[in-house]
């Protein structure tokens, strides 16, 4: 580790430590969002926020927030709040590092602030967005859709069990601290800034220390009904069937390897055919229908119109091919990509360089509470890598340099943030 | 039609409408064994073989025998039984002639028999096999099984829901008559004959009368199991995923191609992938898991044999290629073909003929009764054209006039069977 740095590795995995130690002990690393062990690990956050100096409220988001109040400008009015942060909620059964590290990162900033003796002239926010994980309530990014007031309203009727008790997303929002009545909607944010765990194997394979993302990706969702026919599978010979499973199979290797090819292009490009069911599912019939759902990530929307016309005319040769009906592929949820800010992704890019830390530029396959943010505020993120790309596992691991070395570079932007 | 034929084709004809006319009113043709609309069906079956001077019974086993008594041997001692029969009971949603065909083509010998005014040597026995499709108890063939003493003991404790109550399949067979306390173990078959409908598609594309069915297939079911690894869909590069469905994929095309270069050789064979389920079957998460049953068919466990083989060789060759686990394929169940007598094929073959009836040699690709029955005596089966190859479906369709031909084709076999 470079030893001249301003943030201090030690404190950094003393407290993702203490966080991986709050966990349900039957399956690490596990802190949903609204559960007790979220609350406990909230409240340790909250605690070291506190050492660092920080104020900190729930705001009603649910969103823990540390606030450092900068000197404001000639007249000491507020120059506005350069806001950090991440997310301290899990997976079920994974997440060490995912979030994790953005908090912890984002408040060693502080710390190194306080260590300098430093006053800026912004007011400094380490946030905690609640949920940004799917959570119990089957959503996501709950805090920073709050934060910025884009919270849908008919969420908060949505149920789940808490400890045996059924209650909806409203109440858990209390539970947290934060207050469902009112949105947010902040304007008053100059910068945002999030470290994440890359989360794939670009920064490992490369051996980059830092990935500066330009853009989040956006995320379609395609449904395929493919219908053959429910035939006798004892009587009826190979050559007669309809065999919806079969023509499936034609389709996802197809969309794989259409995929691949836009992939080896110029914009960073996933697809996944991530959910996947067959009727009648009886051992003895001749599968008829098959569901499937692919999931597709892109920086580019005429990429994703490309990919989603690639699959509608495969989807055409198979059923012709095949002998079964394919309906016209469905987009079901189309969310556009998010591109970063030029300004914040530059000042990263120079700090960075100043402490010796390598950079790439890079997309987020994965969404993000700063695609939230960045609706509001010049918003931009950084990578660091990931052991083998895993994430949302008990596997997942960053070394902890690589956390401490993302901490120097928000900090160096955060100094020159600042000075703008 | 023939017009000289002993068989009378609207008597068989208003029997299969009337048994049709008993199902749940939602679902045609519903009637599925233990149920009460089953009970209904079984009354009327009663009522129509007592109409055709057949004393009736259930024995221990739960099956409805028609019985007419012979004139037997010279001291007028009974020379044995030659048995007729099938299954009244139907899958959900399926099933107008599956069994039911049988059942009534049983009975019109009798009546044709009555008619003519002949006494056979041997007693004759219409039966209607309790419970031939698999039943709300989750087991098949309980009828036939139970007639020849080789239903297992602890299906009797195997439960199901009738009409809201919790019963047991002891308790299912005594409702419909039978005796649970008694395995029945007949050894007084001379010869059992069974007319089904094909449930494929050779008879009607070759326009042929009668399939001489000469063995049963036997049924292995092979289960594999493929493990990748679940990875984020959003940040894993295409090219560095283990997709455990893109890899069972490429199985499920190998093995329908297998599969099809088998059916092209000599001996009937066919392949199904039946059963397929995913994890963790997540939008967002890519595949780590899949699970597929193979039902295969076949009439050679040689050829069964070389299946199962290249069924492993392209598992390895699969996780070689697609970087994922694939288990040793294993096979969970593995009934062996069953040979009707050649003795009985060979009667029913001059007996078609005698009648101008066209016939050719066929394998059944689904189990029946008559498998069974075939432990205990010598059997064989005749098929008549299914529209289209559909079964097991409402839309399964069968001519009446190929049904009178076909028991007329046992009418003859019946009385060759008889001289013996």
């Amino acid at each position: 580790m470079r030893a001249n740095l301003s943030v201090k590795a030690d404190r950094i995995a003393a407290d993702i430590d203490a966080l991986a130690a709050i966990t349900e002990p039957d399956r690490p690393w596990t802190r949903r969002a609204f559960t007790p062990m979220f609350l406990k690990g909230r409240a340790y956050v909250e605690k070291i926020f506190r050492e660092a100096g920080l104020e900190t409220r729930i705001d009603a988001a649910g969103n823990l927030i540390g606030f450092r109040k900068g000197s404001g400008n000639a007249e000491g009015k507020s120059k506005g709040v350069i806001m950090l942060g991440s997310h301290t909620d899990t997976v079920p059964n994974g997440g060490r590092f995912d979030g994790i590290a953005g908090v912890i990162a984002a408040l060693e900033v502080a710390r190194a602030l306080k260590d300098a003796g430093i006053t800026l002239q912004h007011d400094l926010e380490i946030a905690d967005f609640l949920a940004e994980e799917v959570s119990i309530f089957g959503v996501s990014c709950i805090g920073s859709r709050g934060l910025i007031g884009v919270r849908p309203s008919e969420w908060l009727e949505r149920q789940a069990d808490v400890e045996g008790s059924r209650i909806d997303l409203a109440e858990g929002i209390r539970q947290v601290g934060g207050d469902p009545s009112t949105q947010v909607g902040r304007t008053d944010i100059k910068a945002f800034l999030e470290l994440h765990i890359e989360q794939g194997t670009i920064l490992e394979s490369e051996k980059i220390d830092i990935g500066i993302v330009g853009a989040i990706s956006g995320i379609t969702r395609v449904e395929i009904l493919v219908e053959g026919r429910a035939d006798h599978a004892g009587t009826t010979p190979m050559g007669s069937r309809y065999d919806a499973l079969a023509a499936a199979s034609c389709l996802v290797l197809g969309i794989e390897k259409i995929a691949t090819e836009i992939s080896h292009g110029p914009s960073y490009f996933a697809a996944t055919v991530g959910e996947f069911s067959m009727e009648p599912n009886a051992a003895n019939v001749v599968p008829s229908h098959v569901r499937m759902l692919i999931d597709a990530r892109c920086v580019d929307p005429k990429v994703m119109d490309d990919f989603v016309v690639s699959v509608a005319s495969l989807c055409e040769q198979t059923a012709a091919k095949r002998r079964v009906t394919i309906a016209e592929p469905r987009r079901v949820s189309n969310n556009p990509p998010t591109p970063m800010s030029e300004m914040v992704t530059d000042i990263l890019t120079v700090g960075a360089a100043r402490i010796g830390a390598t950079t790439r530029p890079m997309v987020s396959g994965a969404g993000h509470d700063a695609a939230f943010l960045a609706k509001v505020a010049p918003a931009a993120m950084i990578f660091i890598a990931s052991k083998d790309g895993r994430s949302h596992a008990a596997e997942e691991w960053s070394e902890n340099d690589d956390i401490t070395l993302g901490a120097a570079v928000l900090y160096e932007a955060v100094l020159d943030l600042d000075k703008q």
